[in-house]
């Protein structure tokens, strides 16, 4: 059977190794034009001391290093759940092309609640939105995460 | 006379720098929880090849990483303008205290108008907000700066 999702995969190894690292379980992966993978990262905030380390900004800081670029023109992201305000606003000054996304966030996304950022008349780039992919193991491994920290 | 914003003063001197860099000229600064320059920075997007190179979220940055911590508790931030969605949503996570701004950015704003970080229920903090700081000479600087571009 071929995988139809494997950069989605690949955000989800991502999510389960900042489980381990004691970070909030989240993976992002950009690829660029060609398809292939130019980054990918999980939540990295508590050891590196970064609020904005999330996994899409620092994944997509990557991807721009690589390239040499502040843009990632013809890239995609795909991510295990719906980025924050503050992760959608450098998802569009990134100019990324496509994003892809596991569960909803009801509590903190900035997509489909809240800030909005993608309906937003301030927001002047607006990629595709794919949503639900790989969802229930996207949320299953956030819930085992915080019952264990209970 | 004494000068009572000498923290958006040196904010301005970020931004100043900023538009000699090439770079759109706002400026940021975060203060300590007694007062001291934590960390100050222009934007960095171009040569960092940074999208996520704003003025206020590389001075967020830089005071969490000499403070060893992800959070701001009881720090100050002065940003020469009104803070994008994105550096908005950083500004709550790294739980700073006060925000002082100088011009509102009506095209490209995430407090006032757009993305209205601090209204959405899905943000889980609120600083203590003050705009119109020096106001002026913010908005004399992206006027000069974009007139030159033209």
């Amino acid at each position: 059977m071929i995988d139809q999702f494997p950069h989605m995969r690949l955000a989800l190894d991502e999510a389960r190794a900042a489980a381990v690292r004691g970070e909030v379980p989240i993976g992002a992966v950009v690829t660029g034009p060609d398809g292939r993978v130019l980054a990918s990262a999980g939540n990295n905030v508590i050891a590196a001391h970064d609020p904005t380390g999330h996994a899409e900004l620092t994944a997509i800081r990557a991807a721009c290093e690589k390239l040499g670029s502040e843009r990632l023109v013809g890239c995609n992201m795909y991510v295990t759940l719906e980025p924050c305000a503050m992760c959608a606003q450098a998802i569009a000054f990134a100019r990324i092309a496509r994003l892809y996304y596991g569960a909803d966030d009801a509590k903190g996304g900035g997509i489909t609640v809240g800030a909005r950022i993608f309906s937003q008349p301030t927001t002047h780039h607006r990629p595709e939105i794919y949503g639900g992919i790989l969802e229930m193991e996207s949320a299953q491994l956030l819930r085992d995460f915080f019952k264990k920290r209970r």
